[in-house]
């Protein structure tokens, strides 16, 4: 039961925090939210940078273990590739929410809370980084400063958050490839 | 006189909203950081989201009048197309506040303000498309779905303002022609 007023509870802030921006939110805006007094909200969190962090490892979490089992797989690099890509667009878009909480209020953190997102985000931009290096060393992907790729691929996946909003002209697997696509061959004819 | 105090104003606004974020940052820090008391900051402005207003132009602004340039030179598009994704990168370096503060406070204005911050973004990316449709056009450039294209570069260049830090191992030139070769021709080998 109290587990899933704790779901509840991160769900509401989610969608205030999503809505109003961080700062802007009160306890009371969430006690409100899921109807509970703002006294009884401490039986379940202790305060609102309590969910904050909650948020953001949530979608960490669910990001990494996904990515750490695709570059594990016996696939090709550029299968493996194209299914990080994939997995890092349908992450957003299946999590919005989480995903805008995280990539825009994770400045809110404390520096400890901060090093720690830095280090999981390491972890996974490194990942990303292996897989491409596979594909240069097998030759199929251009040897090219691997750390400026991998943030040229997912600064173009990132931005998504922004824009992408459900029931769009185009499916989701559709501009998954598209991105697939673009990053692999670029926009010039040859 | 009066100007000046104006700017020193909205420079110290960047940097705090920049460190603390804008719902954190109150007038008063506003007022200390230029030496002034609280009352006669309102000389200046009339509330702190007019100061947010003021930095979201100047960053709109500067990156519209020269874009706007560059889409009506006589250059090939291609080269028409490189120079707007160096502007664009450009810009975020050297205007790293103003452009930290648009990317990732724009959702706290009003509703009228963030219609105006739309209208004048499209604006901007229609600017970047009809560029790559005058590529498409000539031949030069793959004829994918345009606004998505936008959307990747774009995307791929927003980012930036969220790992850029100056004084790195590569020159802002390097990294602007890292990224036009990437988006240009992709990451495969062919």
């Amino acid at each position: 039961m109290s587990t899933n007023k704790l779901t509840d509870i991160v769900n509401a802030s989610v969608e205030l925090f999503m809505k109003k921006g961080y700062h802007a939110t009160s306890m009371q805006d969430i006690a409100d939210a899921v109807g509970l007094q703002k006294g009884s909200l401490y039986h379940y969190i202790s305060s609102k940078e309590d969910l904050l962090v909650m948020i953001i490892q949530e979608a960490l979490d669910q990001y990494i273990g996904r990515l750490a089992e695709i570059a594990a797989s016996d696939l090709p690099p550029r299968e493996k590739f194209a299914q990080a890509v994939r997995h890092h667009l349908m992450g957003i878009a299946t999590n919005l929410g989480h995903l805008t909480i995280f990539l825009r209020e994770a400045y809110a953190l404390t520096p400890e809370q901060q090093a720690i997102v830095k280090r999981e985000t390491e972890r996974y931009n490194r990942l990303v980084e292996r897989i491409y290096q596979e594909g240069v060393e097998q030759g199929v992907f251009r040897p090219l400063d691997p750390p400026l790729v991998i943030r040229t691929v997912l600064g173009a996946c990132n931005w998504f958050y922004r824009w992408y909003r459900p029931g769009g002209r185009m499916s989701l697997e559709e501009m998954a490839d598209f991105f697939v696509d673009v990053l692999f061959n670029g926009i010039v004819v040859r």
